[in-house]
């Protein structure tokens, strides 16, 4: 089945301890539809000037991804963020962020599109999230991203689009944020309390914490020694995620582990090099190396344990 | 074989937002030797004063504990702990500490322990700790603790005791402060060029990372919604941890992993209730059963993956 991804497509400006790019390619859109489009049908809404670069073009047709409704403003210029990051990896610096184009972004969902079965809502407007829905035509899931940006200035709206989800996509200081609690096990039980059938909660590099009704699943992230460019890593999850679910036979609580797993192989991949560098040049056995590879760094040998009489003592 | 734990015994004041206890048992000699003391015969080194309840007595005496290396100092005062957790119960905060017999504290192994085969140096002096390996007949593995206080005023003593050990157990900002790494994956590999074995870096609720020359494991925490007491949590995760291995006919990765998983368990059951009240009265098929819940919660299905072609665009 296929995924619709609808978010930001950007020109990145990006320094870390391991170098910098310009205008190199980015936004949620971008890295999770490329990273879906390795698993099933991809095709993205979004909104780009008209100095987009056609060798950026070229990168997502490569990957077979529908673009007909991906918005083109021929006058206007493309969202631009410009960021670096430190030693400690985590945590992203803005140094400026032009919205241009995307300021006034109006998702239009081509009526081709409107069937998708699996929609990816990419972090913007919750307002926007929920104009998407309406123009979609009974998706069989929806995965939710967001930011504390709109958590803390547009909570109601958030919360009503929430409603209409299947999956929310957090990192742990959002969970907390939404929820008011400092508990994420918690905030993942008041987040079903909404309606959402299923709540993945990541936590960087502590993996993920995935809470359905009849499932808790705690994920390792993928361990590497050296991390070029953390951008992109939680958009690449949420594509190679709804990728791997949208291929999948069935919706299960071991789909969703699975799902998981394969997000978390895909982001590992992200953040080994800048851009969709190393992302746009994945072959399936690696990917599988990896899933394997971050399975068997969580695997637990089943414990057997023995009763010990212990002396009387006094 | 057999376990011997050197370390701290304590009265704690503990105030949490599901109550209070004064005067309750505590000290890492404590919860680790009632942790060990399930799967294997323990002893503790330790020092009280003649202030020190009879009914802390009794506790390690039902435990089966041989306590002949506890020093009793008639005149003297027992250490006191106080202080409390707030809301977010992930950082203790101290009131006051009282050292009292335990400032003096010259930990003597009697001769019938020195053959103890696994040895869990508590959180104390380096320079205490390195006397204490001197005691030691040739154990078979030495497990070493420490503290931030430790590594930021005596770190040439720590470093040489660690080099004599086999695993060290730290939590992730020891780890990032002892190895200056923002990386724990990096700060456990230095670690183990120091010549440990094994390095467990404890990262409270989202786990530990093992690792080895041969194996890097990701272990989850177990997700409890309501944690009454942190206190005790590491400390009792290192005496199931020895305990296991000490009972165990084998000492590979896969053993290892095992006594993660007990060490993470026994864990869950002392932030379920203050002090040692859990560990007290804990039965062998419900730590079974937490140690598969454990196993449950991080399980990963096999993902079997198979390439798709993407189609040619643009």
């Amino acid at each position: 089945m296929s995924v619709l991804v609808v978010g930001s497509v950007a020109l990145d400006n990006v320094r870390t301890p391991y170098g910098e790019v310009k205008e190199s390619l980015g936004g949620s859109c971008c890295y999770a539809s490329v990273a879906a489009s390795y698993f099933a049908p991809t095709a993205i809404v979004g909104v780009v000037g008209g100095d987009f670069p056609k060798r950026h073009l070229a990168l997502l047709d490569r990957h077979g991804i529908d673009r007909q409704g991906l918005q083109v403003e021929k006058g206007g210029r493309t969202f631009r963020w410009t960021g670096y990051y430190e030693y400690e990896m985590s945590q992203a610096h803005t140094l400026n962020t032009e919205l241009n184009v995307f300021a006034d972004f109006r998702p239009e969902i081509p009526e081709a599109l409107r069937r998708s079965e699996f929609l990816l809502l990419g972090n913007i407007d919750p307002d926007l999230q929920m104009e998407v829905l309406r123009q979609m035509k009974r998706p069989k899931l929806v995965l939710i991203d967001t930011m504390n940006f709109w958590i803390g200035g547009k909570r109601e709206a958030l919360l009503r689009v929430m409603k209409q989800c299947d999956v929310a996509l957090l990192n742990d200081a959002e969970a907390r944020q939404l929820c008011d609690t400092p508990s994420l096990h918690k905030a993942a039980k008041r987040l079903l309390q909404l309606g959402l059938k299923r709540v993945v909660i990541k936590k960087g590099e502590n993996g993920c914490l995935v809470v359905s009704a009849s499932d808790v699943f705690t994920a390792p992230a993928y361990l590497l020694e050296v991390i070029r460019d953390p951008t992109g890593a939680g958009d690449t999850f949420a594509g190679g995620f709804i990728g791997y679910l949208a291929g999948a036979k069935r919706l299960d609580d071991a789909t969703f582990r699975k799902a998981v797993v394969v997000g978390t192989a895909m982001a590992s991949f992200t953040v080994q090099d800048f851009s969709l560098k190393r992302l746009d040049r994945l072959e399936m056995p690696e990917i599988q190396e990896r899933c394997a590879r971050v399975r068997a760094q969580a695997e637990i040998p089943a414990v057997r344990l023995t009763a010990r009489r212990k002396p009387v003592l006094g």
